[in-house]
């Protein structure tokens, strides 16, 4: 497949308030409530650059919470397809949240996800290159092969 | 109070995948889900120009749907204040929907809300004041009391 | 369609509890809360007029929140259909909240919606004419040609 | 307590869609969904006619459904407090599912449930005395005294 | 039918957390979130037992709340099928909840289910026998005929 | 802390429908819903073996989705805490989908989590010390430390 698009393409933002179902006794978010946000930023996400009506998570990086996100914090969450195989799409996924009073902001977590693009029957299906414009997608972009031989080495050690 | 935001302060963007169980037998989103998309950005849009940890609704401007999202589709919102009372803010949202795989993207509505901010007691509290930068942020801010005027006018109607 | 129906066929009451998910850290009702109550209460008075299993929401007329209900008191909502087109209803939804234990009722908003009868394929659908019989639905019944007007100049005037 | 209601007071009607998050692969309502709707109302019924913010379940009774609820279907579900003891109050609840395209109602089931009013610590509060008025308000708080016999020895057979 | 399996087959186990949206403002366990998950798990191991993708649920007994769950406690679910008739499996439910700062755990409620396997257009379909292995398993079997006996009686009764 | 738990104590399970809301359109669950999952089951098993009413995460490792569990399948959870620090505890959670009516059994994933005892104040606390009983606990207790290592390299490389 010749198609090319900009990383910009798949470019997907949100903006979460932090309620009080998502929050443990001590208002603390639960982990989960966070990756499944990941997990649906980063579908769309690939969804855009794949224009597809359906991309499958093959597998999430290693996830580290730095800070807790509180009751009544805003989560931003920001995602970018930041290289592609044939059928599979790496996605950067960045995490923060603020505390609007104080105006704090914290790095909550960075993530790596692998979504496969796939047909109505579950067929995983040839996706566009994808190309950076600005410095910091070039960096994503340029670091994307290391991070695949590292997947790649991981899958295999299991087995 | 003096303080001064730019609009751009405010600006908040989600996207939503339309999911099964926000839709109806024939695959069309509740008109209700998108309501409460609308309430939530404009709560955050708020949020962020008050530097408060809570917004209350005080209405809802007509929304008219012009078009359906489907299941499948991607649901783009995106929020901003454009213009202030004492403790009252008037946040601008539109909304699309995209079909990821004709890449069409339509209107499903644009709306206006009234937020309040209030504190820990629920009593309103001021807010600073916002300036509009580029061009759509001036029309928004110059048509602004205009529209509180019906608002006005639409209010007494009823008593 | 010659058929007719009386408004009380399609006059729906719901209850619910302002319960802790859908109240913010200060214990008051989200707007999206009260407004996806108000899409499905209208939606299912709109079907049971039509006598269909799908009816969506074309518009919501401003919604003004005139008193916040609060967690642990009951919401009670009224919808009826108060006029039709040839596939739209008009629907009025009255909004009260009661404190259990005081037993004070307040006013939360008034509303009207326009619903479509639609069939399995979303296309619009006629719907039977609907009459009043009491003294209260008459006078919904007749300024519905007011309010249907003053739609119609909203609409024009975006364009 | 001399206090005395009539049973209109705790008269509680309630109307929902069967939606798709509500039904197993074959289109047909969870019965736990079915018992949630049943619970709920009765908290709210018994709320009602005790005046507290809270009532919890002590009891319900056996429940059989006859018919089933399919995706699409209005269920409508109705409850009154048919007789008091000291802190608890017997709730009625009967639930129908609607066709609205054939019109054809069917009886899913019906239900009795004790509530217990209680205070902010969870202890048992006295509860007003309740009457009726129409006959079949009559009927039901005429049997009261021999389901609750029942329900005495239903507990000591356990023990 | 003349297959046959074990009871352990069906046994099911489920850990909830009970969490804020699960309970009212004294933060005391809804008895119809508590209904929901017995229904859950009875469906799960009916299924199990049936090999069929869906159950329904054919009647529920009477259930005690001997205790109530509160926010922060864990709920642990256990089911099992302890009897067949041709399409219909009896299941029995038990639930505790435990508080896990000082470790006391308390019996919620005991249940017992009528679960119906049933096929894509819903009509029920026969099952496989059960047979018990322990001397818990016999118990619950051996009692199993009476226990349908009173179930007959009380269906007859409402006619 | 002296204190000793075995690893049978944490040990946690739980049985999942996939549901139509947990999944996309081609009917394959999000992995955000088993990432949910997977923290709360990890969740619970960390808060029984520290015997606290909260438990964050604090990291999980990378996860590979091997096959997709599909609409009508039961997900099959089991969580144990496989070794302790001061106030953190390493969480095994394994995950397999039965489709139950081929009866096949299929690895979903398998992934390590970092749990963190907390108190009131979200302080971490100290926990009690964990050993194995038998060979598969065995061996998840003997790799912990070299795990341990990997992370805390892990961590070091993004900074
Ligand atoms: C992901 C999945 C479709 C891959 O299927 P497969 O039979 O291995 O197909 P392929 O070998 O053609 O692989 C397709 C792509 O996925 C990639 N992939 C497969 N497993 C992966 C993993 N664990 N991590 C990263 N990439 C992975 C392959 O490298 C390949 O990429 P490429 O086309 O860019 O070269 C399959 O493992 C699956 O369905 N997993 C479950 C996904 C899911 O449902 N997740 C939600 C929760 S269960
Ligand atoms: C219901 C409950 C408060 C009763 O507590 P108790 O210590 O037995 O208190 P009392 O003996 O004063 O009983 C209070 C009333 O409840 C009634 N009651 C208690 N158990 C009952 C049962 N299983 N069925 C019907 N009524 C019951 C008593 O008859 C009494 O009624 P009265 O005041 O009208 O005479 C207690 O069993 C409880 O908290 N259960 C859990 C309730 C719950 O949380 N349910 C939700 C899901 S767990
Ligand atoms: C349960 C149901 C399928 C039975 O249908 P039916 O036409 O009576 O079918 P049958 O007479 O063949 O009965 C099938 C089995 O259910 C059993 N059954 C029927 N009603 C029952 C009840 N109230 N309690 C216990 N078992 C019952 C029958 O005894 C029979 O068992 P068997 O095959 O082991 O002998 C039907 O009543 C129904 O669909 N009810 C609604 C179920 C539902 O949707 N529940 C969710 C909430 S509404
Ligand atoms: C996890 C957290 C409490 C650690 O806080 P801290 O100030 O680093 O505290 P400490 O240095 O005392 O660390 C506490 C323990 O956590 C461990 N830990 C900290 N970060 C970790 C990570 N990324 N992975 C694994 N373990 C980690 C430490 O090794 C230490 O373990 P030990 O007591 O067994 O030796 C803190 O980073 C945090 O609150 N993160 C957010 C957690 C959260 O809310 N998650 C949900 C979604 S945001």
């Amino acid at each position: 497949m010749s198609e090319q698009k900009p990383m910009s393409e798949s470019r997907t933002i949100q903006s979460k308030l932090v309620l009080p179902p998502d929050t443990n006794h001590i208002e603390s978010i639960f982990g989960g409530k966070v990756l499944s946000y990941i997990d649906e930023i980063a579908a769309i996400s690939a969804m855009k650059h794949a224009g597809t009506r359906a991309a499958i998570t093959a597998s999430i990086d290693s996830v580290d919470f730095v800070s807790p996100a509180l009751l009544g914090d805003v989560i931003e969450l920001e995602a970018v397809v930041t290289s592609v195989g044939r059928t599979s799409m790496e996605v950067f996924i960045s995490v923060h949240s603020k505390n609007l009073v104080t105006g704090e902001v914290r790095l909550t977590t960075e993530s790596f996800c692998t979504m496969v693009a796939v047909d109505d029957t579950n067929r995983p299906i040839p996706v566009a290159e994808v190309y950076p414009e600005t410095e910091l997608e070039k960096r994503l972009f340029d670091t994307a092969p290391a991070r695949r031989e590292l997947r790649k080495q991981r899958r295999l050690m299991k087995h």
